[in-house]
């Protein structure tokens, strides 16, 4: 009940784009700014909840200052393998995993929430549907992305590592930075969370991190929706978003989401939060060194 | 704390075969007997709850009577593509998705636990993978499958409906009956669980169900360990395994098994778990019409 007085009864959003080291802080600003704009300009004039987290989250999938749509990370093989999800605090959901050749993975998980009656979608599969939903093919991948890739190869090629390497270590905490996700409630008083993530540098063919698992990086129920970013595997093991919701039924978003990363600092998990409640109070927490993030109620953008 | 008595303090494993409507009674009784004799006499011998698991869970796997590696259903391209978990109670993990072309899946799952700082490979990524770990190429397609998908097809083309569908309403519950699952504890009080599904007939192709989501269908903690079974998708939205798993923290295996099939009725969702707590008590429940299962401690093995 720490920040009752915001938002209550009101509509509103908040987005962040990646937890971690921040590589450019002004465009991350500039970013997730126009992101809650683009999610609250909905929200104001009736949209849904569902709505405006998935129109907040493809702005930054277009934006190629996230990792995530344009602009992902790419894996050992060089191939953009997206992640995506989002889910209605009416238990609706849907997700993609190691999904290639789209512009906006959030639509496509969207689509399978609406159009089947399936959850998660991956790989080759996800493709199919994709298309046979109209969404055109097309390559996320930046020129600056090829460059990182191409140094981090040959890094590994001088240390004389086999270009594939069952054990990975080196992957952890490489490029996580940059998922990105937004959680709303609407006037009606439904709520919504989306994340989209374009995954760690040099990781194996076929990785799924928590992004697109429900209860792992993305989770909404009648309590709460929470949108998580950071080292994917460690936020799958603790089943971070769908705890923090449950601690919704009890607290506030800020307090659920502090003792949620109370939580996840004692298991050894790096990452970021946010998170909306049944009376539209927002929290955000990380335990990194830094998150970017805005929110939107119904007045001006207020920007990390 | 209702069946304390039960295994207190000592080794045990429980094994289930499915949930919903029994196909072969006595092929299931004997194949869930074989699978719990097969994790008991590692546990005896001093092996770990994983590796009882592990071993309980590919047995069922080589039985083409169980919907998992060895006749395991297909999507409706007529692939097998087959989901596995395996987790131990210090929460490491290891998942594979819509993995075609291997024998037991859930020996690959385990090689990404141990051998990877990955959680969960998918598709391509996770054949790959399997080769590279030295899995050789198996086609785990069984007569009475191909035979079934080529009547359900033409069931789907007389009422003309399209090949590819979707709104595939059909497949809830089509052949969701036969995902395989095991949890143990050892000597030494390690917990470990393990599921393995070669999930419903006619789904998409790359749709992943609860079996490889971690807190879904499969979950470990200090406090317990869960496999589950049963309508995938509404197994995902209410994050069953995790939620059982939680709930003994405060109460036995069998006391949360009671719980958490509570809480799935009332979400609407159709299915079995079962459990064992950190004391060794094991817990089992449904609301299908029958499921499957085995338990052994010391003794003999009680079937359903």
């Amino acid at each position: 009940m720490k920040t009752g007085k915001l938002n209550r009864e009101h509509p509103g959003i908040i987005v962040h784009g990646g937890a971690g080291r921040k590589l450019d802080m002004r465009a991350h600003r500039r970013g997730v700014r126009r992101a809650a704009l683009a999610g609250q300009e909905l929200l104001l004039s009736g949209g849904s909840a569902l709505d405006a987290v998935v129109m907040a989250v493809a702005v930054m999938e277009d934006d190629a200052t996230f990792n995530c749509g344009t602009g992902s990370a790419l894996t050992l093989s060089g191939t953009a393998e997206m992640d995506a999800a989002v889910m209605t605090g009416d238990l609706r959901c849907g997700a993609v995993g190691a999904l290639e050749g789209v512009k906006n993975p959030i639509l496509v998980a969207r689509g399978i929430m609406e159009s089947t009656d399936h959850v998660l979608l991956v790989g080759r599969g996800a493709r199919r549907f994709a298309r046979r939903m109209g969404f055109r093919p097309y390559d996320p991948i930046v020129p600056r992305r090829r460059k990182q890739w191409s140094e981090m190869m040959d890094r590994l090629t001088a240390g004389r590592n086999p270009p594939y390497l069952p054990n990975l270590t080196t992957t952890a905490g490489a490029g996580g930075l940059g998922t990105v996700g937004a959680v709303a409630r609407d006037e009606r008083g439904r709520l919504a969370a989306a994340t989209s993530t374009g995954a760690m540098m040099l990781r194996l063919p076929g990785r799924v991190g928590d992004t697109p698992i429900i209860g792992a990086g993305t989770y909404a129920d009648a309590h709460g929706a929470v949108s998580a970013t950071g080292h994917g595997e460690a936020i799958i093991r603790i089943v971070w978003a769908a705890r923090t919701a449950h601690l919704m039924r009890r607290m506030s978003a800020p307090g659920a989401v502090r003792r949620a990363v109370q939580l996840a600092t004692e298991s050894g998990c790096r990452g970021g939060l946010i998170a909306i409640d049944r009376r539209g109070r927002v929290g955000y927490g990380f335990n990194t060194r830094s998150m970017s993030w805005a929110h939107a109620g119904r007045g001006a953008v207020e920007v990390f």
